[in-house]
């Protein structure tokens, strides 16, 4: 029998149905076990796949749903394992909240790749109780998916690194692109690729934007400080541009060819996907032969990844470029969102909209 | 003018038009330069872009072409420069005889990749003469592209080496794929892929072959000792095996799906194409970045790797499975290598053989 009197809730803002719109909604928050961090929710920045899931346009979409995976909070109590933090401090909940410990990722902080990984919203526990994410008053999480903000670090700049920034830094750090001096190319200038574009130039590199058209041209070069830029259709530029890259981040999330991207590379250079398309992507095999080159795709990262980056941010003093909104603006951000209206991500300022928490 | 006294003249079989046919052919070699070896043929490997070449399947031959480019000879006399090698060697001369020397391939010990290589037939040198291939009596080539044989090595077992065996010694090299235990695949069982069976068995590799149809278990279990047969149609099989090997390398030089073989691969498991297909192959994204899998290709090999492959064959005591056939049999051999009638490769007897040297 549940003991009632002990049993938390918070409220959130949930979609109720395919329509994804967000209304406030209270649900119960699990007692914090003795590996659980409980956080008062700061701030939650909102993803191109919380549109998504909202919406069930994956097909798997559980309601209610709070969705929200970008959470920064403050802890508010810790389980009696909970050495790494201590209520007052300022931490991060990024994509995923659970997984099997068990497996080779697991067992090579891989745990992103975690078969059994559990999502850190539209998805549920091993009790089956639903996991709820970051548009709410609180949240409770096992202290293994929860990072340390660095202080210094502002909780709504910070937000849009748990899953952009990380998205972006693990592939730089998995495939030995790290060091300064290389030539990285970023397709495609939304959350992630601006994130791509902040943390590729704070490692050294000799950044090229490349586009489908030459709207975000003042962009990319002045305020995001890209080296070049590079329109797709423009052959003379990409015919340039042949054979001059270490690396593509391909940040673009629907159908598009490969081939001029391909092109661009180097010996050994890599083409990185980082955006889910289900629509068969196409390439003839000499154009990875000749010159080793490589199609390869990354997602988020891992927890110890995630910790990484948010230190080289702190140190390197990225921020991500963000619109701060209140909760009841949230729909509006939404549909902002999917027509690309937002320069770069919105965040929500949680602890500063009022919300009914019990 | 041309010293018409020190002009020397070998005789090859030549294809004269896309018949393909090859018949005897006479022509001028150079005279040995301070950096060039001047070898007598002794066999040579048939390839299956050999057949691709004399038909002008790929439209870009030039007639007449001698063939050929899993050479293996003995050297006759050597250029002024030349140490590493001394009359009686028994050396060989594998796919490309020229590269600038200057650009970041050539300068990383990966001139196969430099954009001026040049082919060993059916191309020209810098100075315009044609350069030809290996079923001829003999060759003139500089040292850079010209390997020792390991003594020991038989001359006909090493000829297949020289572009199947690199093919396949190249990629588990550079991806880091040589320590013993990992679990590979080989996708297709002809020249390059039986090389694939034997060299991964070589490092110690759990090896699976896969294959479209059950005709070559017994031989891929039984003769060239892989581990396990597994057929892409058996839905069950392809499940069981899911997320089970480190690498594949795929020698299928047709259009064939991705999905299933990527499937096949775990986290960061590579799927290594070595044939060319000009048909645009497929993949959806997530398949790629749930699992930071890659696709990537690979082509021939370093002249340090095939020195490497080499010795490595010698001390592992592999052997390559091949058919030993005189030159006047060439265009007999080429037939049935287009019905994929020999195991695994056709070498060319060719000292043996009755040619008319000048």
């Amino acid at each position: 029998m549940v003991d009632v009197e002990t049993v938390k809730t918070t409220t959130g803002w949930a979609a109720r149905d395919e329509s994804g719109i967000l209304s406030p909604y209270t649900y119960p928050l699990r007692n914090t076990g003795p590996d659980d961090v409980y956080l008062k929710i700061i701030c939650c920045g909102i993803c191109h796949s919380d549109l998504h899931q909202v919406k069930n346009e994956l097909g798997m979409s559980n309601y209610p749903m709070v969705p929200g995976h970008e959470v920064v909070g403050e802890v508010a109590e810790v389980g009696s394992n909970v050495t790494k933090f201590k209520v007052g401090d300022v931490v991060g909940v990024g994509c995923i909240v659970g997984c099997c410990r068990n497996c080779r990722p697991c067992n090579t902080d891989n745990e992103q790749y975690c078969n059994k990984k559990i999502w850190s919203y539209n998805d549920k526990y091993t009790d089956g109780n639903p996991t709820q994410g970051g548009f709410a008053a609180a949240m409770v999480a096992d202290q293994k998916f929860v990072v340390k903000i660095p202080d210094g670090l502002v909780p709504e700049q910070a937000a849009p690194l748990l899953c952009a920034g990380v998205t972006v830094y693990s592939p730089l750090n998995h495939f030995g692109l790290k060091q300064s001096g290389l030539r990285g190319g970023i397709l495609g200038l939304g959350g992630v690729g601006h994130m791509g574009v902040k943390m590729a130039k704070a490692f050294g590199h000799h950044v090229t934007v490349i586009s489908s058209s030459d709207k975000k041209r003042v962009e990319a070069l002045e305020h995001l400080g890209a080296d070049e830029y590079l329109v797709s259709s423009d052959t003379e530029g990409m015919q340039r541009a042949a054979d001059s890259l270490d690396y593509i981040i391909d940040t673009v999330p629907v159908f598009h060819p490969l081939e001029p991207y391909l092109s661009l590379l180097k010996l050994d250079g890599k083409l990185i996907l980082t955006g889910v398309i289900n629509t068969p992507l196409q390439f003839v095999s000499p154009l990875l032969m000749i010159g080793r080159k490589a199609i390869t795709g990354s997602f988020i990262g891992s927890m110890k990844e995630t910790q990484e980056m948010l230190e080289f941010c702190k140190e390197k003093d990225l921020t991500s470029t963000i619109e701060v909104v209140k909760l009841d603006y949230i729909n509006k951000a939404f549909e902002r969102l999917e027509k690309n209206d937002v320069r770069y991500r919105f965040v929500v300022d949680v602890a500063g909209s009022k919300i009914d928490d019990k």
